[in-house]
């Protein structure tokens, strides 16, 4: 069986440095190896956005820039609209029927939302968020999904509904491998474990040159190190750690310079500012490439959309089949 | 603007004189007033049903059948598929982010099943079951919906759906008005305040003369009255109950009869088997003519799911306008 991975976003803001680590640049390669499909959550969206839905039409153009920018290749990558895909719908309806309120409350990202709000006051749609993902993950009948380690409950449901359905009917579902990353999460320029734009820690992916010296000027460093002669505390500075993340060959002579206090922060930080610079200058190209060209960057949704309908079709057809449902062929 | 009522059925069983009285018998009224659509809901069935899907498919027909014996004109009301209408499923799944959890499990349908299983046990969809409704009903802007009591609840959430909708996007959506009938529910031969198949205490719609005749003769009568001359309760009698319902204006002389001992349980139960013979031999006339045609069947349930999806396609490009989610247009 030729393998197929499935990946995406939910439709909630333009992306930054932190997903370019954890999965862009992952995907780049994946493209080159599997059959890929880009998933642009915007029904996800709504489950917490549902208010803003404007916001979302702006987010899917900026996100599939995104995409384009760091080399998501659309003859490689079939990106593609959630909403566009009734068939998802459909199976996210029908998966309902297999899963209970508890295995979903005990779903971790479930839980953690439901700590702040409590079960009762959680949206419905929210509550099934795992079950609207494992339809994501079969409609296309994906067989690898790249998963940080918090999302493997969630695979791990799709498995299970997977082999759910394909006892109680037919075999026709195919249950997907998680490929878990070993990257770890990048951190926020202030130091925060999550680099997110809305805690203004981030490096958007289109960052200007300006604007990439700027945030890493004002990042924090060790408190410690007031003077360059005061050794720092690699361990607990952002600069170093996208030191390792982005120059993992000379990481081991930052540590030396920050512990030893021969470099200075301003000098290791110049370092590392120009390193993004030379990762976001061509990212920078493409988008201005695909910004000047709306009709392209749409003509790519719809085409990656129509083709992912036409899987979708065929998908549900045989679901149909497998349930009985198709009750006039 | 044009009144349109929606009714249906889950598709779980044939149906009995239960439901004749309690629904099929207005729905054939109500045709020739307003514009009906008629709801063969297998993918609700599916949420008790789904480890049996092979029996919803036969019922599908069965149901069908009773409807078009009972008079349902297929001229005047549109009998449709719901697993056959993705875009009921599209609205499930965005409805089901204005919903919060809380106001599910407090629906009373809901709850009296979660009494028996506990919420935690309860499958996801099924705690859906009122978010789908309001789907159902407002995928083809039903100003009317039948109900009984039971259900004001489902019908004031699917008001409330249609609220939050058009306040948050665009006023799109139909708030539906219920129509409650005013027929108490037929109880079942043996007493119980249910008619059920399950139960063998119903009277199905395609039963033979002996059949009636049997299931009549069987019926629980009110235990004290063992000889002709004692005198009995009609109001705990279920052939009592049977005379009101479809001999109303012979009810009180039935009563007289019964209270003052002049007439025996068995002239009782023979003039109301009678009745209901008469009830059932045209439906039994109009079940045989389509049975013997199953591809006229076929083509009724086939048209009327067509003209449902057009409806349908309709009103889900409206919603996608009002939520913007129309990207390309």
């Amino acid at each position: 069986m030729t393998e197929r991975v499935l990946t995406g976003d939910r439709v909630t803001g333009k992306l930054h440095l932190g997903h370019y680590v954890g999965s862009l640049q992952n995907r780049v390669i994946l493209q080159e190896q599997y059959e890929t499909f880009v998933l642009l959550a915007d029904v996800q969206a709504l489950t917490t956005h549902f208010e803003k839905p404007d916001l979302i039409r702006t987010h899917l153009r900026e996100i599939t820039l995104d995409y384009l920018s760091v080399g998501i290749n659309p003859d490689r990558s079939t990106i593609f609209v959630q909403s566009m895909i009734p068939e998802i719908a459909e199976l996210t309806v029908l998966f309902s029927m297999f899963v209970t309120v508890n295995v979903l409350r005990h779903n971790p990202t479930v839980k953690s939302e439901s700590k702040n709000s409590g079960l009762d006051d959680m949206y419905y749609g929210f509550l099934g968020y795992p079950v609207s993902q494992a339809a994501d993950i079969t409609f296309c009948k994906a067989t690898i999904v790249p998963v940080g380690e918090d999302q493997l409950p969630h695979l791990e449901l799709t498995r299970k509904i997977v082999r759910r359905f394909n006892e109680l009917y037919r075999p026709i579902l195919v249950e997907p491998k998680p490929l878990v990353g070993d990257m770890p999460r990048l951190i926020g320029t202030d130091g925060n474990a999550k680099m997110s734009k809305s805690l203004g820690n981030s490096i958007a992916l289109d960052s200007s040159t300006e604007e990439i010296a700027y945030q890493i000027k004002k990042a924090t460093t060790d408190p410690a190190r007031v003077h360059k002669h005061d050794p720092g505390h690699p361990d607990i500075c952002p600069i170093y750690a996208y030191h390792r993340a982005f120059r993992p060959n000379a990481a081991s002579e930052i540590r030396e310079g920050c512990e030893q206090a021969t470099m200075g922060c301003s000098a290791c930080k110049g370092l590392i500012a120009s390193t993004i610079e030379q990762l976001i200058q061509p990212m920078r190209e493409r988008r201005s490439y695909y910004a000047a060209r709306p009709r392209v960057v749409d003509d790519i949704i719809m085409t990656g959309t129509q083709r992912a309908r036409g899987i979708a079709q065929e998908t549900m057809k045989e679901v149909r089949e497998a349930m009985s449902l198709n009750y006039f062929d």
